[in-house]
C-alpha cells in the first residue's frame, strides 16, 4: 500500500517555480465556479505520518487558493459541548456546506486509529468505528459531498531525515515537540494499522490517497492538482451523480392486515380515569427528568402522526409534567437555506440535547421517508438510502446515552374526517386546518404503506416505534406518557 | 416600586376557570399571527424572588400557548465554548429570531446582580454592567424586538409561607433546596438592590413589570395577559417602529482636508524590501501566534477597503504566517434566511473567535456604515444608531481580552481605475470585478465621506482603525502585518 509512496518522488525547483501559477489560476478558477453554482461541498481529510507536513499543505493550498471558502479544522479534544453529544456531533456543526470546502485535521479517523496504536483497544474496537466511518462517508457521497481522504505517507527513514532536519533549523526547531518522536518510535505500530484503516475504508465515492511526502514540492504539487482534478470532473457532471441505492419496488402486499390495520382503535379511557392516569404519569415523569441518574443522559422524542392524530395535544401533556428550562420542541417544517445545503441530517443534528435535557421533535427526520416519499420531494433513491441512514443516526444517539422515544399516533380515516370538520368549525383551532390536510387525505392508502414501511424498517431495538391508537385523545397521551415512564426506568 | 406588588392581588378558583380558556384562544391567536408574519421577536425575562414561581409562571404559559415558538433558556453556568467568548455571546446564541418567543429565566441581569447581592462586588461594578444591558436592549429595541421584563415579586413574609407550604407538601418537598433559604435569608439585602436595578433599567422600550406573585393563578394572569397586550398592540402597529435616534446630517466640510485625502499615497516599497520585511514580519507574527500568553487570548482581524485596494492580497500575507488551524476567514456577503430574522450583528457574532484564535473579517459589521448607508439599503436611523452598536460590539471585545485590529486599505480613484482595467485584462483575475464595482466607483464621494465618519466614530482606544495607504500593494501589505504584530506585542 505504502510501496508507490517510498520511491522518493520528487520535484525539482524550475518545475515547481513554473507549475505552481498555472496550478493556482486552474485552483481558482474551479473554485469560482464551485462557489458560484454551489452544486456540492468537498470534505478532505488530511491525514498521515506525524511529520509529514499535514499542516503545511494546508497551508500552501490556503495560499494558492481563495481562502474565503475553505475553512481547515484541527479536531483536538472535545470541548464540554461537545462530550454531551454522540461523537460525530462535532463533525457534523462543522460539515461545510455545498459550494464550499472543508479540510478536517484531526477527523473521525483519528480518535480510535491512536487509541489502537496506543494498545488501549483492539481491532475489533477499531472496526467497528470503521463500519460507522464507512456508513457516514456513504452517506455524504449519496448526499452529493465530494469526500478527498489524503494520507500523507514518509518511510521511517524519511521521518526520521524530516525531524532531524526540522530540529536543526532555528525558524522550525519549535515543531518538533517531544510527541513527534514519541510518534516516530512507534512508527512500526502505526504502519500496519495505517494500512488496515486505508485499505478498510478507501472507496470509489470516499477514496484514500497516499502521497509521498519527502519531497514538499512534491506533495503540494500532488495534493493540489488530485483536488483540482476531482473538482473539475464533478463539476462536469451535469446531472447529480447517480446515486447508489437501487431502488426496489415496495412490497406489494396480497392482504390487508398491517401493523396499521392490526390497531385496535376502540381502546379509549374514561375522563375520570384518563385525569388519575395523567397525574399519575406526569408525577412519575416529572420525578424521573430530576432523577440524578439522567444528568449525565439525554432524551429524544419524534411525534409522528396522522394529520389531526393528536401530536400537540400529546406534547403538551408530556411538556405538562416538565420543567421548561429542561426540553426544547423543535417543530419541523420547510428547511432554511442554510439547512438546503447540508447534508438532509443536518438540521436534526443541530438540535441534539445536551445532558439532562430533552428535545422534542413534532415531526422528525422521517419526513423524508413519509412526505417526501409520497409527495415524491426527493428521489426514490434518496428515501430508501434514508432509512439506513436514520438506523444509523439513532444507533449513534443511543450508543452515547441518548434515549430515543418515537411515536405513530394513529387514527382511522373516518376520525380524521370527523377532527378536519370539527377544526372547521372552531374559531381557535382553525389554524391548524390547511388545504394542505385536505390533498394529504386523498394519499391516505400511499401514506399507510410509507408508515408500515417505515416501521418495519426504522423500529429497532435501541430506539423501537410506539404506534399509539389515537382515536380517544385521553388513550393515546396516557400512552405516550406511559411509554416514556417506562423506557426512562428501564435506561435510568 | 414594589408596594403595588405587596397589595395581595387575588383571583378566585372560578374567575379563572372562566378566564383561562378565552385567554388561551388570545395567546394562540397573536401567537399564530407573529409566527405567519415574522415581524419581530419577543424577548422575555422571567426573574424576580427566588420562589416566587419563574418557572412555573412559564410552564404555564408552555401549556397555555403553543409551545413550538417559545423557548425557555435557563442560563446557569457557562459551558467552556461559552468562557472563551465574550459574555454576552451566550446570549446572542440564543436569541430568538423574528416571530418566535424566547424566554430567558437567569438573564444578563442574573449574574452581576447575585455578586453584589453577595457583598463579591460593590454598587459601581454593578452599575457599569448595568450600562451595558441597557444599550444592549435599547439596541434589541431598535432591531424591532418587543422586550418584557417581568419581575416576580414576593414579600418576606410571603416568601416565607411559600417555602413553608411547599416543603409541607411531599409532591413539591423537592423544590425547596438548601439555597433557596439561603436566599430567603439574604432577602433584605436583595430587596434594596433589585430596588436599584429595576429603576435603574426599565425603558419605555423595555420595562420592567412588576407582578405580585403571592398568589399564583394572579400572576399566571397578569403575566399572560400582558404579553398579550404587549405582541397583539405592537402587531397591530402596520409600520415599523420609528427609531429613537435622531437623524443627524453628516458634517458638511467647508475644505477637503480629511483622513483620507491627507494620507500619503506614494508611500511604497521596492520588492527586494519588501520581501525582507514580509518575511520578518511573518516570522514575528508566526511566534507571536504560537506564544503562551495567546492561549487564553483570540484576535479578530478587520478588512475594509476601497475595492481593488488589495484586502484580499493582504489577507494572504497575513495567514501566510499562520497555521490554517488557527485561524478562519469570514468573507462577508448577503445574510442567509436565519441571519435575517436576527438583529443586524448577530451574524458576526456568531463567528466570535474561541481562546487561541484568529477570526479574519473580509468585510465586516461596518458594511451598514459604508454600503448599506451609501446605497440606501437601510434607513437612516438604523446606520446612524450602527456607531454606538459597533462601538459597544467591540469594547465587549477588548473587555473578554480578544484584540481587535481595523484596517481600511484606502487607494486613490486613479489607482483603483488602474486596477479595474488591469483586473479586466487578467484572465484569473477577471471574477473579481464585477458590474457592481463600476457602480461603486460612481459614488466615490459619498464613500469617502461614509468612510471617514465611520473612522471618526469608531475609531477607539482598545479597537483603533489602521489606515492603510495602499497605493504600493508591498506598503499595504507590510504594513498590516507590522500592525498587527505591534498590537499583539502591546497586547500579550
Amino acid at each position: 500500500m505504502f510501496e508507490a509512496a517510498e520511491l522518493g518522488h520528487h520535484v525539482d525547483k524550475a518545475t515547481y517555480k513554473e507549475e505552481v501559477p498555472k496550478l493556482r489560476k486552474q485552483l481558482l478558477d474551479v473554485q469560482f465556479e464551485l462557489g458560484e453554482k454551489k452544486p456540492f461541498p468537498v470534505i478532505l481529510i488530511i491525514s498521515g505520518v506525524d511529520g509529514a507536513g499535514k499542516g503545511e499543505t494546508m497551508n500552501t493550498l490556503h495560499f494558492w487558493m481563495d481562502p474565503r471558502n475553505i475553512h481547515a479544522y484541527a479536531m483536538s479534544d472535545p470541548s464540554d459541548e461537545e462530550l454531551e453529544r454522540p461523537a460525530m456531533w462535532r463533525f457534523w456543526r462543522r460539515l461545510p456546506p455545498r459550494g464550499s470546502i472543508g479540510a478536517f485535521f484531526g477527523s473521525w479517523y483519528s480518535f480510535p486509529m491512536r487509541q489502537h496504536i496506543d494498545g488501549e483497544k483492539n481491532r475489533n474496537y477499531l472496526d467497528s468505528y470503521l463500519d460507522d466511518f464507512l456508513r457516514f462517508e456513504r452517506m455524504l457521497a449519496d448526499e452529493g459531498a465530494l469526500i478527498l481522504k489524503f494520507w500523507l505517507h514518509l518511510s521511517k527513514d524519511a521521518l526520521k531525515q524530516r525531524l532531524t532536519e526540522l530540529e536543526s533549523n532555528k525558524a522550525t526547531k519549535w515543531r518538533v515537540t517531544k510527541e513527534k518522536w514519541e510518534r516516530y518510535e512507534s512508527y512500526d505500530t502505526m504502519r500496519p494499522v495505517a494500512e488496515h484503516v486505508l485499505r478498510r475504508t478507501s472507496t470509489g465515492h470516499a477514496p484514500w490517497i497516499v502521497v509521498d511526502s519527502s519531497d514538499e514540492k512534491y506533495r503540494n504539487l500532488t495534493v493540489a492538482r488530485t483536488l483540482l482534478k476531482a473538482v473539475k470532473a464533478r463539476l462536469a457532471e451535469t446531472d447529480k451523480p447517480a446515486a447508489a441505492s437501487v431502488p426496489v419496488e415496495a412490497l406489494d402486499h396480497a392482504d390487508d392486515i398491517s401493523v396499521l390495520t392490526t390497531l385496535d382503535y376502540s381502546k379509549a379511557l374514561e375522563k375520570k380515569d384518563y385525569k388519575k392516569q395523567l397525574e399519575l404519569y406526569q408525577g412519575r415523569l416529572n420525578k424521573l427528568s430530576r432523577s440524578k441518574k439522567f444528568h449525565d443522559r439525554s432524551i429524544v422524542m419524534v411525534f409522528e402522526g396522522n394529520d389531526a392524530a393528536g401530536k400537540g395535544g400529546a406534547i403538551r401533556r408530556v411538556i405538562g409534567a416538565l420543567d421548561s428550562r429542561f426540553y426544547d420542541i423543535i417543530p419541523i417544517a420547510a428547511p432554511s437555506d442554510e439547512e438546503k445545503v447540508q447534508p438532509y441530517l443536518w438540521r436534526f443534528w443541530r438540535h441534539m440535547p445536551g445532558f439532562g435535557k430533552a428535545a422534542i421533535f413534532d415531526r422528525s427526520w422521517y419526513g423524508r421517508v413519509l412526505v417526501e416519499r409520497v409527495e415524491g420531494f426527493c428521489s426514490e433513491a434518496d428515501w430508501l438510502r434514508a432509512y439506513g441512514e436514520i438506523n444509523d443516526f439513532e444507533e449513534e444517539m443511543a450508543r452515547h446515552g441518548v434515549i430515543v422515544c418515537k411515536f405513530w399516533l394513529s387514527i382511522t380515516a373516518d376520525e380524521q374526517l370527523k377532527r378536519f370538520k370539527e377544526r372547521e368549525a372552531t374559531g381557535y383551532k382553525r389554524f391548524k386546518l390547511t388545504d394542505e390536510d385536505w390533498r394529504n387525505r386523498e394519499k391516505w392508502d400511499q401514506y399507510a404503506q410509507a408508515v408500515c414501511d417505515m416501521v418495519e424498517r426504522t423500529s429497532t431495538e435501541t430506539a423501537p416505534w410506539t404506534l399509539v391508537e389515537a382515536n380517544s385523545k385521553y388513550y393515546a397521551r396516557v400512552k405516550v406518557l406511559k411509554t416514556i415512564c417506562k423506557r426512562l426506568e428501564a435506561e435510568l
